[in-house]
């Protein structure tokens, strides 16, 4: 987002695939664990090795509930590696809606997600965006503090403190400020829609089809209606499924039975890439 | 080795390798892990999930040194997972060479390597195998019975206990046994060569050519050349290199070192089956 780079889970041979997409280890700055169950972290500790190996000397931000920092400092003990730089490890609150990252361009927040074990997702938004300058109706000779101003949605002064220009006069309303919610693993939990409203993406998990909805609640998975029942009532756009079981060699009834509900579903495949437009 | 599975080592992304390989799961009893770094253990966790998950139930024997169950036991508590199958772990001590497995067919026992960690290589040998009986001078009318001693080496009695035919007259010598020996990672390093003398196939670590000798030494490890060396002085019939640094694009120029010393060598690159031949 806007030249950042985030990895959400980290499951095995990710480092192998970040690889094959050419992505760049060292601007990986921030990494998000959900929960610890090996599927989503088991890649990590090769990552760091690697990292390690890559010469990385900037800081590594972890974010994961209790337990991924023993697991990793207990295995960086028996390898005697003494790593060239910094892990920050930022615990997540289990249940907790929290702001765990914020910088001048996005916020990233915890979704409590309702999973055998402690287990978040995450939201990534980015924050409103100034407004733009319509240069068609622009004056000459503003000065550049009050083109600042009015990108913030300020007036023009003149020097007797008149409205010289109203806002309105000179900019147009700010591009459309993007979302991307990530919900895995988790059964279906109505409580978290309010959250998740209107993102341009959200990223659900659909371990199961209907057919398994009783195995899907036993294991706090959800079926692919379920994650389309969650992205009409969220009233998000674009729908992404994954995690899905390895039972299903076919993938084409999960979607559909998806886009029975919410047509603008896409399955998330290993390797695909999407964009989240303006 | 006569329908056993074993497996030495377990990098990152074994699992999927063994999958693309069709090897069954169910079949892998006993895995045997040289050293707590990371590329020779980081898959072990994953494969375990996944024989849970495959429904496993019998025992799997882990042989490694101290380090690897708190390892295990720790993501095992984290992720609260009850696998349906015992993980039997069996330390390895360091520095001594030690018989870790026997059956009727073979035995495995350490070879100590010299790491920066503690590290054992292993070496697997067929047990003597039977003399083979000759039926082109075998009498018509010997009893099972006799046809066992005669394949254990005894000779025939007659009912009054004199010879009747001698073990030479009826059989031929047994097959030879076969053996492999895994050292990795480790300097160079003579005090092994009794150990793994005569070997069918040695797998000798080469992370660097002989031009970074120094760095090999500094880091525990071994060039081409030396592991050359290390096959001819100890007569071995093949040489294997392996664990090559991701400096060396092109693995020919380490391929051409070796065989300088010791012809018959190979590269173990991944995906690559050898057989050891009778």
């Amino acid at each position: 987002m806007q030249g950042r780079s985030f990895l959400v889970d980290c499951g095995e041979a990710t480092q192998m695939q970040l690889m094959r997409k050419r992505v760049n280890f060292h601007r990986l700055n921030h990494i998000f664990i959900s929960h610890l169950h090996g599927d989503h972290y088991l890649g990590l500790m090769g990552l760091i090795f690697t990292m390690h190996l890559q010469g990385r000397v900037n800081d590594l931000h972890l974010y994961s509930h209790w337990g991924l920092d023993e697991i990793i400092t207990t295995q960086l003990r028996y390898s005697h590696a003494s790593l060239g730089y910094k892990i920050i490890f930022q615990p997540l609150e289990k249940g907790v809606r929290e702001i765990i990252f914020e910088d001048d361009v996005l916020t990233v927040e915890t979704i409590p997600l309702s999973h055998k074990v402690a287990c978040s997702g995450f939201l990534f938004k980015e924050r409103i965006k100034p407004r733009r300058i319509d240069k068609s109706r622009l004056p000459p000779g503003l000065l550049i503090q009050q083109i600042a101003s009015l990108k913030k949605g300020e007036n023009v002064y003149d020097e007797a403190g008149n409205i010289e220009y109203t806002n309105e006069e000179l900019t147009l309303s700010p591009r459309k400020s993007r979302s991307y919610a990530y919900c895995s693993d988790t059964a279906f939990d109505k409580n978290i829609i309010d959250q998740i409203r209107n993102v341009n993406i959200l990223y659900h998990e659909a371990t199961f089809g209907e057919d398994e909805v009783d195995k899907a609640k036993e294991t706090w998975h959800s079926t692919a209606k379920q994650a389309a029942t969650m992205a009409q009532l969220a009233q998000v756009e674009t729908l992404l499924l994954g995690h899905f079981s390895a039972r299903y060699k076919d993938l084409a009834p999960l979607l559909d039975e998806a886009k029975s509900i919410f047509p603008n579903t896409a399955l998330a495949i290993e390797g695909e890439e999407f964009t989240v437009q303006d």
